[in-house]
């Protein structure tokens, strides 16, 4: 069989059953064996971000590995941002990129470039074919070298002569690695600070944030008298009714520090010590006092919640969240105070929300923790363009979940491309887009610079209001029926619609600063 | 002065006075400074591969670079891409990007990154600043590495910290490097090669296909009985009446070996030798047959019009092209062939075509060279959503021009964003989106793959037309005037409206293969 046949038959044996992709010439022989070869699912996406943030958030949602299929560097470039982001999710994903033929890479054609370099920016597991004949080998390894411990993206990169050439049987099928589990001694010297001190907080991040880690985590804080936080840039998290109330650190340190101020100790679980998003003029980048110290429970990549497990042995269960959502807005203004309050109340249960809010998202979530179980997909690398994709990406990992991606205006042009493929797919995704018709939160970091009244310049800078982008012609001329809400009362209805039909829709929640204002 | 307004004032000192910003918190502290510091025009895209795209056409345009600002590695990393395309055309851009403070980099903050290996993979001249004070002096070199020669991607990388503290004055204005011009051994080696006998071909690329560069190119061709070819994937190319025909070489190598069969010397000016797009299987790389001897005049980045221009002196005035364009379609059917005619026949004289149509460009383009004088910019890199970025870019150097974006449905969906920013600056393009629903060149590359009827997990990577795009609503919903044309007339009669009125507008060609069969 040829090479793209080999590739296929060997992904597919390794347990790789969808292929997101936007493929080119060079991948041709890739596309032409899906219909020889059962078992692999195509998708195509209309902009090779989508690709890489849906497979982010299909292995958010289901810990496998989704294949994407991109063409030569250039084809790869547009899909860095969310492989950016999704290897700070730690997702496992194995990309797949064309590449010009062998004898053809001497010559300055005008796709030739260090494809190779592009795909390191992103991640080190990068593997370069050297011959049709180490096809089935390396297709093996780059599915196993995704799972890392922890995920990563993982790369191969298929000259075309290799697809097209005779090359033998398909690799053999590989164990996927488990994430090591941390030692005893750390779970005691845990158990050791937890019962010192009422002056110790837990932060969560990574697979410790779902929800067998929040549980026992609970358990563990809630006997103990300790905080328990979560990572905001964490890819997943388990929260609403039935699980234990975590804390989630806000965005900027002026919110944060006071909250970790009595943190004397911090137990850290698949997680880093927390810092700022950004760093600002006379302020410390970590969000902790500099007198906390850090004990590293479980390392990224490690298994944290088997080590939470541990330390919460023979604990009683602790008290959860309750189904208790804020009356749901029959009257008054849309704002995300409303838009909260409506999205907590109709969110069914077992709905993942993926949040690429920016200014919006303190609003909104607070009030989303008191309804039915649901799972968080956060920022992660702050790579703008992720929630649709993401939400693309959950909804193929979890037929049958409802989906929600809250967005903003800003934000949702980056990758507005997913919504095609949404409707190409019949996908369950709820979009809402928050339209302020601003950058907002640079307006808020542009007067943390010190700017008291922005000049027109920089005023241009932050304002998307001219031309307005009209949302719900947009979803609908790329395929998804959309509608627009003015007032709480409006969107309040729209949502609970939404969210009771099947396939994709969009509601456009025009905030009043994005209305013209009156002359 | 802090360090943005001492960047600023020297990107603006050293004749930079365009920049195309997707800023983020990194940069806040340059975009204060716009209001501070006269002489920059800001202008706002919605996504980082608009701005990369603009700044290189408006450098293809204007021989000028424009400054592009971008937020860190993830933001430049989607405009990698376009950059690519930029590097290819040697276009002089100087990119922007804001970084991390200093002693924030140490953390993995959610956009930490290799940002400098990110602008690597599409130049060699990347600086990171490693103090405020430093600002000046970096600021003036990355203007002057950006011109080269040849031109290039010119990358300075800026700690946000930088940007906030004292840097001092502004830099040094530094003399702008011109292109060398080839030593007359060279041109006498040429005049003998071309006066030896009639298989002689000259092959041009970058500048050398501006209108000095074809004029007296042409006059030797014409003198001498050589033939002559421009490439393909050249910058820009003055064509249309008034100009001496050369000939563009065809994207398949089985159209373009045929025409360059009988040549034994090529004369090479500012170019490499010919080579395939893409390899495919039993296919040499080069056009050219093995034995044809290649003779470099200029090189890339040397001054191939001074040399052209030594070789033709004292030659006669060479037969140009009439304006003599197809009479327009004033019936039947909406084709390729239809629509060149129709532009051929309105396209103003001066005219700045950006021209991403892929598959139908072959049908389109030998109409247009018996139009007015126009300047045609091509394909370069082959990244995927250059058009309307080009489009804008090109609009932006040259107001009072008439510029017109020619774009397959396929790739518009790349970089639409871009049709706000036209709507938002009032830019005189004409977008015409030939609409075939489908992948159409992958159509061809998939049937040279072997592969004589598609099957259905491959069909569904070529086909887009389920949803439809819809992009009368699409470029309305992001301010952009739009209609419809589905028959030859109606496309001649928006065509022809379009090119008189100012401002953006778009007409989606709906071509017959893009309609819903009948059932």
């Amino acid at each position: 069989m040829n090479g793209a046949e080999c590739l296929l038959r060997t992904l597919v044996a390794n347990g790789v059953d969808l292929c997101l992709a936007n493929p080119g010439t060079s991948e041709m022989q890739f596309v032409s064996a899906l219909d020889r070869v059962p078992g692999m699912r195509g998708v195509l996406c209309l902009y090779e971000g989508v690709c890489s943030g849906a497979a982010d958030g299909y292995a958010r949602m289901s810990n496998r590995a989704a294949a994407t299929l991109l063409h030569l560097g250039p084809g790869l470039a547009n899909g860095l941002s969310n492989f950016h982001n999704a290897r700070k999710a730690r997702s496992p994903i194995v990309s797949i990129i064309g590449e010009h033929a062998t004898q053809h890479l001497r010559y300055d054609a005008p796709l030739s470039a260090d494809t190779a370099a592009f795909a390191r920016t992103i991640s080190s597991a990068v593997q370069v074919l050297e011959s049709a004949g180490q096809m089935g080998a390396a297709a093996a390894q780059v599915v196993r070298a995704a799972y890392g411990p922890p995920g990563q993206v993982s790369s191969l990169l298929i000259p075309a002569d290799f697809s097209w050439s005779e090359a033998g049987s398909p690799g053999p099928v590989l164990a996927r690695p488990t994430p090591p589990v941390p030692e005893t001694a750390r779970i005691e010297e845990a158990r050791r600070l937890l019962a010192a001190g009422s002056r110790t907080a837990i932060f969560l991040s990574d697979r410790a944030m779902l929800e067998p880690g929040i549980a026992a985590a609970g358990r563990i804080a809630s006997a103990t008298g300790a905080k328990l936080f979560v990572n905001r840039f964490g890819a997943r998290w388990s929260t609403g009714a039935g699980r234990f109330a975590a804390c989630r650190i806000p965005y900027f340190p002026e919110m944060a520090e006071p909250m970790l101020r009595d943190c004397g100790h911090m137990i850290l679980v698949e997680a880093e010590p927390p810092v700022s998003f950004f760093a600002y003029p006379n302020r410390s980048s970590l969000l902790a006092p500099e007198s906390c110290h850090y004990f590293t429970l479980a390392t990224i990549g490690e298994d944290g919640t088997a080590a939470l497990e541990a330390l919460a042995d023979g604990l009683p269960p602790a008290p959860v969240l309750d189904f208790n959502p804020p009356a749901p807005p029959d009257r008054g203004e849309l704002t995300p105070d409303s838009i909260g309050r409506a999205i907590a109340a109709y969110l069914p249960e077992g709905a993942i929300v993926s949040d690429e809010m920016v200014s919006a998202s303190g609003d909104i979530v607070p009030h989303l923790i008191h309804s039915h179980p649901w799972e968080h997909l956060a920022v992660t690398g702050g790579a703008i363009g992720q929630g649709l994709p993401v939400a693309l990406g959950a909804a193929l990992s979890s037929p049958g979940r409802k989906v929600v991606a809250l967005e903003a205006d800003g934000s949702a042009m980056y990758s507005l491309q997913a919504l095609w493929t949404m409707a190409r797919e019949s996908l369950d995704v709820v979009t809402v887009i928050l339209a302020n018709r601003r950058y907002q939160i640079l307006d808020v970091e542009m007067k943390r610079t010190g700017a008291a009244v922005l000049g027109r310049q920089a005023e241009s800078m932050i304002d998307i209001s001219n031309p307005p982008l009209e949302w719900v012609p947009l979803a609908r001329a790329l395929g998804v029926p959309a509608r627009q809400a003015t007032t709480a009362e409006e969107f309040s209805r729209l949502f609970q619609r939404a969210v009771a039909e099947p396939g994709p829709c969009l509601i456009e929640a025009l905030l009043p600063s994005g209305r013209p204002s009156p002359r």
